[in-house]
């Protein structure tokens, strides 16, 4: 019989976008979680595995570098999941986020990385895109894993989103 | 007064896309979360009900139809979220699913039924769309209903997800 | 220690997106809830604050006013997150909705006021772009917060969902 109360004051994320702007809005929900002491885990699946590339790796097959070659590498090169204009739209966001003096994703990534957030990156993505552990950036609390790692934090978890 | 600690270990997700790659990530975790024995249940509305149309209907106005062209009939005919290029990017993520042997979207929807997933079609995106019963695929765990069915099945389950 | 068991019937959505159909997915969800006297609070953070926009307001750079232009100013004026067309698609369901006497996303916007649904705007989200107080639409129950604010409301209901 499944336990009804064990869900903590935790966060589940599955970031499913390499987009910049829901990456940011990942991230910024991530810290904050993790700011204030939840446990925060993120999943990384599908085009959110490009923030987490720390460069264009070589390829195993033609369509897998064709792939690569789509997804940005590292989270300093995504873009925006509306209005990208070849990049402008993303460009001017980091302007204004550095005449703001918010914080920029790259920030973001390494404050999640400071807080403990946990990253859990996808296997079968990474085996669909042909990517490997080499090419993920180094951090001792990022493991590889399958769906069922994702749905054993989220029932641990009392938020649990899907960007 | 509501009961407090009524939520099981369940999953609720609301397909709201019908982009190949969210389908293939909404279809996994179903899966998987079925395949543990958890109950599931998938709320398609708006752009998700055309990965459970089985073929093109004749539409009941000018406008209907036009919508129905825009979209695809069925889980074999559905675009990516990003880079599709007219159905190119689609096309190749398919070959290379079909190279790394994984499972393909035609066989993740089947796999949800097989597992008993429940299916639940938005009645309004029905209407709006102009989308009949018989136009989407048979299941005897497919029903057609409201808002108040996933909000429903939503309290009842530990993780909800939109996708 | 974390209370385990004050989680409510009631529903958090971050209103990221800012397209048309996914506002109304949003809003006839909220408003759904709200209706069945469920406790509702909507944060709008990103491409969602142009649906609170009541006009298009002066920028304070150009960059703030180039990202002006590109938000849409009101539920009027919102796109699709699929098939756009250069606003074709959003005018076509638009006319659907009219002729099928849905709800349309003016509507479902003023019924959440109605039914007392709380917004919350991302204080960061109106810093980066620019935009004040003055250019949201009144109403009496919108407050401007910050993520703990989300996190909060999210960790007292039992629905969460990013939109």
């Amino acid at each position: 019989m499944p336990d009804e109360n064990r869900q903590k004051d935790a966060v589940s994320i599955i970031l499913f976008s390499g987009d910049l702007d829901k990456a940011m809005a990942a991230f910024t929900i991530a810290n904050g979680a993790a700011g204030s002491g939840m446990p925060v885990s993120m999943f990384f699946t599908f085009w959110g595995l490009s923030l987490l590339r720390q460069e264009k790796g070589d390829g195993h097959s033609f369509l897998e570098n064709l792939f690569k070659k789509m997804m940005p590498a590292g989270a300093d090169n995504v873009g925006l999941s509306r209005f990208n204009f070849g990049g402008m739209g993303a460009k001017m966001l980091r302007k204004m986020l550095h005449q703001k003096e918010s914080f920029t994703p790259e920030a973001l990534l390494k404050m999640a990385m400071d807080r403990g957030v946990a990253f859990t990156v996808c296997e079968a993505s990474m085996k669909i895109l042909g990517i490997t552990r080499e090419e993920l950036i180094p951090y001792e609390r990022l493991s590889i894993s399958g769906v069922d790692s994702f749905l054993q934090s989220a029932l641990e978890s009392k938020i649990h989103l899907f960007i």
